[in-house]
């Protein structure tokens, strides 16, 4: 993806500042337009505060019809080629483009409720978001209000071109857009960490898909060399780690049972903050192990 | 199942005592009528060394005769009904009676393989055992030499007997023939057992079948009023224990994430000692937990 | 100390019964008269509910004049003599028997400003207590109101008189007078219980006194033989419990650090129900531990 | 003190060098003159590699004049002030400054007989060791025959000069010499760091004394701002954490018995690797905790 500094934002003449940030808000360069005359921006959050205080600032009518711009979730719009690239990779992220015929008609028949009673289309920041927790996030929103659900729409759209924004714009500061799932091993047994541990991440859906995220070992630290899920939201979901420790103390010379009673170790657990830092570790023994929301 | 008390058979002439016993040997009643004048047996630890001394002083070639006698596994005996209904009843234990088209060519092969380097039919104490575990035995034992095989049928067949003098005659004393899962849940948030909490146990085989064996939940004492797996041979091979666990937490007013951090906690394990008791714990928090052989 | 059972008191004469029982009340035989028309008693439990309701039915004036016939707290009456056998076993299970100077001023100052406020003796079931909760007591109560301080007094006084009648009378139910702490140890790098470790049970003061109450090892299950307290209640008060792991480890021949990383592992909790069971277990290896209150 | 950097040692004449690093060794600056023409050193590690060679280049004769110009570990030449500064200083360190008569009169035997046997002084890097360790180090050592005691005598030279070297120059690169302790404490009833957790750590001494090294509290991170130890070798002894996770839990409002459970914990652990880092976290509950020696 190009990216563009945030020096050479605040240096650009005002055509080129919102040929390159027109399209952060779906369909709608008067944002960028309305923040141009603000510049320079000393850091990429003043960006993005001043981007929104436009949104918010922008009467009523306005305001609808660019919430209205936005393209169904997995919708009609998506088969039709009709949204822009950045929504087509964002629905992509949680699946939306590989829906069965089933849940394809289902997110329609969600998406028709929601616009018979909202007259907007459904607003979600979906890379935030696993297909389960999109289904859950519109069965809670279907019973609100309208004014809360107007409201909804923005605080998702800010998400999304926060996110936008995140990846177009290199500067000093970062928005707070990016979560992590990390790990590390401990061997109780012998108290130092274990080392070369195969450690996989799946993501678990409702109705039984298993997809697996992420396949790594532990290095001599009993660390991954890189977060399991870094540089990014981690969607709101289920997850498993799958731990590989039986491997490990056959290695390291324990004796064992045969088979030994611990051989690959699930750790099941649900993130519900896409931006916070999920730190699982595991301390194992052959006959044990105990595993934690760490820091 | 029909039952008899050792006070009876002590009590009974020579051919009740055969006809009730006779069957406990495949088709080997002479096993039966070798020990019929060492009446009366104090205990039923006391008739099965009787038997198995029986078959040991046998005259090898009428042992080697014996042992060939008995069924193949999932062999064409199950299939033309020619096994004795114990053997027929063992062979269902471990899902031999259902296996798909390619695992019956598998055991075929197996079975023939073993006939040619042994002469005699392999031999294993089904209960003790899942599929995986057969098969495990299976390519373990084909190393053996004859000699080695000779011995480790008899202890199988004596495994076998014992359980089935185990189900046939009541005794003041057990063989000690009866493995147990069992566990119990604590509440480490709150320093209490965990009541109420659904558990279910599955066997998982390495082709990621799964199986649930018991579904329970747990008592006032944060423990299961019956193991989960008792009173039988809990046979080798892979477990998953599933704790509800967030349920819990929510329904004891636990401040928690939305998803909850922890909904269910999966624990896998592996039996590799069919008799022994394996206590299973959980100690958890909404946020943690910890598991492990107990006793 | 002499017993006697229910049913001989059941059948004896009312002047028999009488001087059975008259002196578990303090110098007040005329409760044991009271109830001894109500005879046959089913349970120890009916006894000394009808017990407690003749104190609770008696003339205020009366139960005034009764409560004032205890003997103050490590008072004179201690050094004179002139308590009940009882009484002086009593507050000698508390230490109240070998106060320093500087303590017994503090109780005597303690008892006069009580008894200057409510115009009755401060009145606490000592076997509930440790030196240091009863001067919390003594603190906590002081703030009350003079009818609060009559009823308090009276609880008091009933569970006195229960562990009298328990510790007096044999009869087929027992009184929910006793507490318990009890122990287990499981060696997780090895998965079987800790068998021969070496355990002692402390008391420990809130000016730096420490007072070994028991010192025991595991037997094969990893457990004592018998609990560390059991039999009467758990003074409320801060304990530890000390378990020599280093030793067992050393033993059992896993490899260790030199000097081993665990030695001996010191567990301090607070015990505050005196009826209530403390089971607290240790999993251990070399190199880490979990505690908590079990069931 | 006075620090050097290793660029201006490296430029200076030799004479200013000897003069710089000439007490490093005890009494012999011929270590120093003997690498001068060596410069430049790349990293510090040259320079103590280049000195330890020297020594063992040296003739025996003068090694052993090296060696016994050592001065006695809390002997004659600590109360006359005939050692170095830096004798003086590591002497200290272990508390072997202020000996009870008992314990200086039991140092002098052990010196007198280890002299007697080996008729060099017995010598030992201080600062890695308490005065129980260096005790135990005494009796180990006393066993030893005549040539792996020189052997040990260099050894312990070298660390102590390392130590020196690391304290009196500035450079890109450090010696191997420091060790750590540190802790974090995670509220696993809450699944965050706990924070403002007062924590101290205590020096245990086989004779009962106890006497405490750091008191502090964790921040925002559940971490300490600085290692409990750090920028030092850790002694070899026994030590004990203790974590006021009471106080916590009553400040987060988790419900609590009334004394809670829980109010101080102590572990307690010993160190045998002064250069280590021994990471010893604490993960609580009002109702359980664990500990490990992490990473």
């Amino acid at each position: 993806m190009r990216t563009v500094s945030l020096a050479s934002l605040n240096a650009a003449d005002k055509s080129a500042f919102v040929s390159e940030l027109g399209d952060i808000y779906e369909h709608a360069p008067w944002v960028a337009e309305a923040v141009a005359g603000q510049r320079p921006f000393a850091t990429l959050a003043a960006v993005h505060d001043a981007m929104t205080a436009a949104v918010r600032a922008a009467p009523g009518e306005q305001r609808l019809t660019f919430i209205k711009g936005h393209p169904d979730l997995a919708g009609k719009a998506a088969r039709a080629g009709a949204m822009t690239a950045d929504s087509v990779a964002e629905q992509a992220s949680a699946g939306l483009d590989r829906l069965s015929e089933q849940e394809f008609a289902e997110f329609h028949r969600l998406n028709d409720g929601y616009k018979a009673k909202f007259g907007i289309p459904f607003i979600v920041c979906v890379r935030r978001h696993t297909k389960d927790s999109i289904l859950r996030s519109f069965a809670q929103r279907l019973a609100n209000d309208a004014a809360a659900e107007e409201k909804a729409a923005l605080e998702e759209i800010f998400r999304i071109t926060a996110l936008r924004l995140d990846q177009r714009v290199e500067a000093a500061d970062k928005l707070k857009v990016h979560g992590r799932i990390s790990t590390h091993v401990l061997d109780t047994c012998n108290g130092f960490p274990a080392r070369g541990v195969k450690i996989e991440l799946w993501e678990l859906s409702a109705n039984g898909d298993r997809r697996m995220i992420a396949g790594t070992q532990t290095n001599r630290d009993g660390r991954t060399d890189q977060p399991l899920i870094g540089g990014r939201p981690v969607p709101i979901g289920c997850y498993e780690l799958r731990f590989h420790v039986g491997e490990h103390f056959a290695r390291v010379g324990v004796p064992l049972a045969d088979p030994p009673f611990l051989g690959v170790v699930p750790v099941q657990f649900w993130v519900s903050e896409p931006e916070a830092h999920y730190h699982v570790p595991l301390l194992a023994t052959p006959w044990s192990y105990a595993t934690y929301r760490g820091s």
